[in-house]
């Protein structure tokens, strides 16, 4: 599929609605396990795309649409949400993140962004010049990997549960 | 984790939102897309969904529950959907899900289950006994993987728009 920024907002906008679905009110075992050391839980992913919304995509877009002569991004924090997000409940969580989502989608349209913006270049920290068009595409495709990543910790608390069908469950193997 | 049933139908009853939020009113260019040859675009999952909620979970266990001698689960057709869903919309899918699954969800509850129900077996028709608890922890699992599947099948419609990006986005390489 090519890139396209009105189905890319239809993703956007609806991520906290779907996380929202999947966490809200869930029990704790489902929210707060992770899949084994130095990974996340489903309540730490919820803060990790908070701190992205805050200190990424949009800041990003705003580098590369900018007049500056520096088009470098400052390096992703992607343990910022160990810090960000104590002594939060998910509720709360949530709400913010759909409140900086819909906000940054608010910017993000305010820019009539055209397809000569799309090719405009900013300098990533490890893999240097990004266009805007990419960086848009990846923070779509970024929601959905941490939508997929939410389902797939929760799927595999009942890795030993489900018994022999584990070999139909491929989620469990990933 | 250990099985628990409550816990089991938080899963079972956020499921058929968690997709209605993600794919009600999207494109046709996310919705209708699969991941090639042989694999099955979001629509098309939940048709297959649907066709569970018929044929797999409440039949499987109502057989495990009986008094029959013969305890032997009918094989699943995992290709029923593209028949059954011929025709139909999104909507229309989303909201048969949500009723049978409603209904499915009162029958499981209605059978009051106990720990002993939960060691009685069934044969599977490829691996033989499994348990009561196998199969409840199994629809609750397939529920996680398909929500993470159809995530997984749209981020790949980006695979080339995010650039190097790639890189960082795992959930490309699935």
């Amino acid at each position: 599929m090519q890139f396209d920024l009105n189905r890319s907002i239809e993703i956007l906008s609806r991520t906290p609605f779907v996380i929202e679905a999947l966490l809200n009110g869930i029990s704790e075992e489902w929210l707060m396990t992770n899949e084994g050391e130095n990974t996340w839980s489903p309540f730490d992913i919820v803060g990790h795309l908070i701190h992205g919304e805050r200190t990424d995509w949009i800041t990003r877009m705003a580098i590369i649409l900018s007049e500056a002569d520096n088009k470098s991004f400052t390096p992703f924090d992607r343990f910022a949400q160990f810090e960000e997000s104590k002594g939060k409940n998910i509720t709360q969580l949530l709400d913010e993140f759909k409140t900086v989502r819909k906000q940054n989608i608010e910017i993000l349209k305010s820019k009539k962004i055209n397809a000569k913006d799309l090719t405009k270049k900013g300098i990533h920290p490890a893999f240097g010049e990004v266009t805007l068009e990419e960086l848009l595409a990846t923070w779509t495709t970024h929601d959905l990997g941490h939508i997929a990543q939410i389902a797939r910790v929760m799927a595999k608390q009942y890795t030993n549960e489900v018994g022999p069908w584990k070999q139909y469950l491929p989620i469990l193997e990933k």
